[in-house]
């Protein structure tokens, strides 16, 4: 290849607004847009491209495309076609945001999840989505909160792992599995003053031992072909002009195939934000000598491509890191099998658009994400036989789905529709609640109010950082009105990020954290409120009683001092919580040490018990924290979790296998170390878990 | 020596509480206690002694007990006597508090309060005091931000460098000149949470680049004998167990020749709260083995010193490391003279108690420290012909000290007296402001009204972390209530934080910051109020408008993101910081690479001109910023100031002489480096500084 034929490898162009005969939007060519070859004659003459984003194609699009782009390359090299899919594809299927999705605990529902927008995705023609986000959401002010699977490394880990897996199946030359890109490398979670691209505090052991194993599962076991490098900066180094990250962590360390895209914009900002690099060729020579391998079209196309040749004239970037971004790219085009197959079928896309299996995936994670946060008396569930019901608050009537996704897409069942479908005969009322006294009217006519309440689009989501973490406008004001009338209010909460909902805690009966949970939510909902759906889901962020006392996550190091003057300091509700309608019962907790057959595994086991009588999920959590660490380690960690049905009286065993290098700690050494000792395990549901016992680990049985 | 000598000589002993016949409390002998030597021989027998602290004896029972340990040690090394010192000797002065002292941007105050301090410990026998605070005040929450010289690490460095100038003077072997110890090493002021002894989350970068540099100029060149390491840990290694900072860091790269005491119960720690020792005398070893010389009487005498001595045999502590820490030891107690003349002068603390010289040092800098945060309309300052002033608030009519001061010492001036001592005639009217429509109605009857708010002890202090920056109990009521009868309103904090006083600043129409202004602080709130004290303190210490955007410090990078969904981020009042009853101008700004002769200093000089019609003190700020970094710097840093005064017309030209080093950076190769560029400079009266200059560096020029 020349070097003019390997730079735009690495190039991606924008596909809406550049190759077509029209758009709806700037992501999105119209459906019956025709391609428009004298375009891209201009644009990319002979020396192919590396790929095409914001265009979401139609089948027949994406194959006249990607006809012309083969054709007009020495090489006959395709196109990589890139689009969203965080949580559904375009105008497929809406599963919930992933902060619902990792409150199922069920890594099965994630790689569903996972697979099921895959194949939306390929069947039009599209390799690779920009997903999963597999930063730990420490900070909620920040508001891609919801984008995240939570706070804790090792959930994370294993959610994204599952998702990956599902995006690329178990392979990639297929119609139905597409590109994962695990982002936002590394850390994007713990911005400072929780605002969005900001500086990343934590020094060396940090990043090890939390944030990079939340990218480890599915870079080394869900073999992700793609990553997505940050925008921020970690001591003073941005991501994009990270070598030790990129190459000696993720290629070297982890044995990364796949290639490395910046986030649009984020080599730009290497000139004109962090102030690393001298010009904007600077910045792009910086960017793929450090390990990224393709631009998110921050620079013009032929300023781009031109300083990376100039650059290997000149020696300033090594021909050698400019191969390794090509091989990166085009490994990946020869796994999804391009070359060998570069069209979609016509007649996939019909069959895989929001197909019935698609729609029940979405159903069956928003029910699983349902999270009981108070049941006070049992309020919960309502009676089915209840009259009158009150549905009051910004959320009521329409389907929150949260950033990512048009709330026009899907079904988009909203909590009024859910329970009128659930109950054709109540009389169901609704108020959004821009007026109290209206609202409080409507209420008192009520057996029973329902108070939708929350944040919208606009409020959580990208760029949305807040400063407070308060029920947002008059919602607080309208809940307090409603609650003084003295009826059984029960609260929903539909929101990306934990509120600071402590007067709520302390006076409405019934809490449901429902998150954004996707077209089916509204159904989901009426379904956990009447007690068709037991509610399993677990909080996988902790929720603080106020903005003061952050940052708050559950696996802080034992250092850590909550007490204020003004606040005890305790979670409002902490990870790994979360009730159901029955109960369950915790006991016969064992440990073993590895031994031999056990693959150097320790073993934990516990019987689980539903003491009530209803059939319900619990998720049986393992946390695991070594007593004497030559460095500190958190309180509490993670270290396994199963989600298990049982019938009323039922009792099932639970059987944790943890690796020996789950516990490895970075040492004061600066090497990776089990060490010897004695270890504590609590098994329960919730990070609170009192149930206790200890075992002497002696490294490296097998 | 033996190594029973030796382990006794890295261990400090209770005075008040242990070896005398009665105390007042646990740090204070009563005056006239007889020293026990019974009590001496059964604690101490014939191995002399390390430390003894808590005691704040007369000369006479220092000497006694000096006599006895000299006396039966086979030796004959004294004991070194240690106390608290951070703004005022025990019933000595009582100076403004550490943040008040830093808001005179005065160094040759801070060293004059430094000398008077350490004059008066060393008259009563006293060898070492336990200060500067050297940490930097990054989180408003934590209780310890009075104790700090504010959030930069230049302006702390110089202060905290003049403090130990004066505090040990030309040589420690005189009657005047005490230990000084900065503590707490290192970056205890950024705990996470805001909560005191909370681990600190910072990379290697931070750590050497803004953590180390508040503390290197005054080991380095004002050759602090002590210093104290702190509670926390930082990424996993708590500080009693970091050899890298106690020393390659402290000993190898800056030549540290005193002797490191840990704080109190931060060895323990290493067993019951960090976990990383295994045993209580695996904690005393791995401090010493760390670098740490002196324990603080955490562990029990006979534990800890047996437990060195089991560890030197057993080997898991080498000897060479336990004699570093009696070397030490012994440096100082030489270095003090205390082999030579032992013994204080009886009549010396009669000369140096509360001199009439250290009383006008500390009214100085209670007058230097007044902050002018807002004057609308020229309220202030006040008329002397003023009639009728009511003073409202918790804070008129008492001296607020802030903490490790008692507010019974001194002359303890509150805002009422210094009021009516000023303006005998005036009617002077206080409230406490307990009922607000008490209060209303006495400031109804007032030609203007003094607000006299802010934290007491207990809510700002060690230990004391708030969770809000509101003013604490009823007093946002009470100053609302008070504003809305239309009188004009001055409000005055004295507080041991920044608030977030955002009402205040919309609606006072003049605000004066005092901080603990010490014993004369109601005098020189008065003479401010009333123009006999031109206000010329400036922040050093950024205000936000909410808790919610924290951290909140002027220095970030410039990647740091500030705008939220419901706040534009911004500070109250920004660093540097402060009005003036009168106006300056700057100009001629003009910026000099290193040249022959300048030592290899930048030389940057701009004229200052008072353009008011009163006599006032300017604090001209010099900010710099490299502006391509190959690791990302902050958006400016202080790297010069100088407190000027100026008549009306009169003009000043400000030299500045930057040194080279103060530009490195530590690099992505791990290294210092001073690099070749252009920089920018900003000079005048704030952070916010306009007037503005580039230059190009070429290092190494002498």
């Amino acid at each position: 290849m020349t070097l003019q034929e390997k730079v735009r490898q690495l190039d991606m162009y924008s596909g809406a607004t550049s190759i077509m005969s029209s758009h709806t939007d700037k992501t999105h060519a119209t459906a019956s847009a025709a391609f428009l070859p004298e375009k891209a004659d201009a644009l990319w003459a002979n020396l192919g491209v590396g790929s095409i984003h914001d265009l979401n194609p139609t089948p027949e699009q994406a194959n006249a495309i990607q006809k012309w782009v083969i054709a007009h390359n020495r090489l006959g090299i395709p196109a990589l076609f890139i689009e969203e899919g965080l949580h559904g594809f375009d105008t497929g299927t809406v599963f919930p945001a992933p902060i619902g999705l990792a409150a199922t605990w069920d890594a099965s529902v994630a790689k569903q999840t996972g697979a099921a927008i895959a194949a939306e995705a390929r069947a039009t023609g599209v390799d690779m989505i920009l997903a999963p986000v597999l930063d730990l959401a420490r900070d909620p002010r920040w508001g891609r909160v919801e984008e995240d699977f939570g706070e804790d490394p090792y959930l994370t880990g294993q959610m994204g792992m599952a998702y990956v897996q599902g995006v690329q199946g178990e392979s990639l030359n297929t119609d139905h599995t597409v590109i994962a890109e695990p982002k936002h490398f590394v850390a994007h979670g713990s911005p400072e003053g929780g605002t969005n691209t900001s500086p990343v505090h934590i020094g060396e052991r940090e990043l090890r031992m939390v944030m990079l194993r939340s990218f480890e599962p599915a870079i080394r076991d869900g073999h992700a072909m793609g990553v997505m490098a940050a925008y921020h900066e970690i001591d003073g180094i941005p991501m994009t002009a990270d070598p030790f990250l990129l190459k000696t962590i993720l290629r070297k360390d982890w044995g990364f195939q796949g290639f490395v895209l910046s986030d649009l914009g984020a080599i730009e900002r290497l000139y004109t934000v962090h102030h690393v690099a001298a010009s904007l060729p600077d910045a792009a020579c910086m960017a793929i000598q450090s390990g990224v391998d393709m631009q998110f079209y921050d620079l013009d196309h032929a300023l781009f491509q031109k300083s990376l040749i100039d650059c290997v004239h000149n020696r300033t970037l090594s021909e050698a890191d400019l191969d390794r971004a090509v091989r990166s790219v085009l490994r990946v085009k020869f796994a999804l099998g391009l070359f060998d197959h570069p069209f979609v079928a016509p007649d996939l896309n019909t069959r895989e658009h929001r197909s019935s299996a698609h729609l029940a995936v979405s159903l069956q994670s928003a029910r699983e994400s349902m999270t009981l946060l108070q049941n006070e008396n049992h309020l919960l569930p309502l009676a089915k036989t209840t009259q009158h019901i009150a549905v009051i608050g910004p959320n009521g009537d329409v389907a929150r789905y949260g950033d990512y996704e048009n709330e026009a897409n899907g079904l988009h069942i909203s909590i009024v529709e859910g329970i009128r479908n659930l109950l054709p005969h109540a009389n169901v009322t609704f108020d959004e609640g821009q007026s109290i006294p209206e609202a409080v009217a409507k209420a008192k006519d009520a057996d029973v109010v329902i108070m939708a309440l929350g944040e919208k689009q606009g409020i959580s989501g990208e760029g949305f950082d807040r400063s407070d973490l308060n029920l947002p406008g008059n919602q607080e004001q309208l809940l307090e009105a409603v609650v003084a009338i003295g009826k059984p209010v029960v609260l929903v909460l539909e929101n990306g990020r934990p509120l600071t909902i402590d007067w709520a805690k302390k006076n409405v009966p019934a809490i449901l954290e429902a998150w954004y949970p996707g077209e089916f939510g509204g159904q989901a909902i009426a379904e956990t409120l009447f007690g068709d759906n037991d509610p399993a889901g677990r909080l996988t962020i902790t929720f603080p009683q106020t903005v003061g006392q952050l940052p708050d996550y559950y696996n802080s190091d034992p250092s850590r001092v909550y007490r204020y003057v003004d606040s005890n300091g305790e979670p409002l509700f902490p990870f790994g919580y979360g009730l159901s309608y029955t109960t369950f019962r915790y006991d016969h907790l064992s440990v073993q040490s590895p031994r031999p057959g056990s693959g150097g595994n320790i073993e934990v086991s516990v019987d689980v018990t539903n003491t009530g009588s209803r059939a319900g999920d619990e998720v049986a959590q393992l946390y695991m924290r070594e007593d004497v660490s030559t460095v500190e380690t958190p309180r509490r960690s993670l270290e396994g979790f199963s989600r298990i049905h049982l019938l009323p009286g039922e009792t099932k065993t639970v059987l944790f296998h943890v690796k020996q290098t789950q516990l490895a700690v970075w040492n004061a050494q600066e090497r990776w170390a089990v060490e010897p000792g004695n270890y504590t395990v609590w098994v329960g549901g919730s990070s609170l878990a009192p149930l206790t016992a200890k075992f002497f680990l002696k490294p490296g049985a097998k």
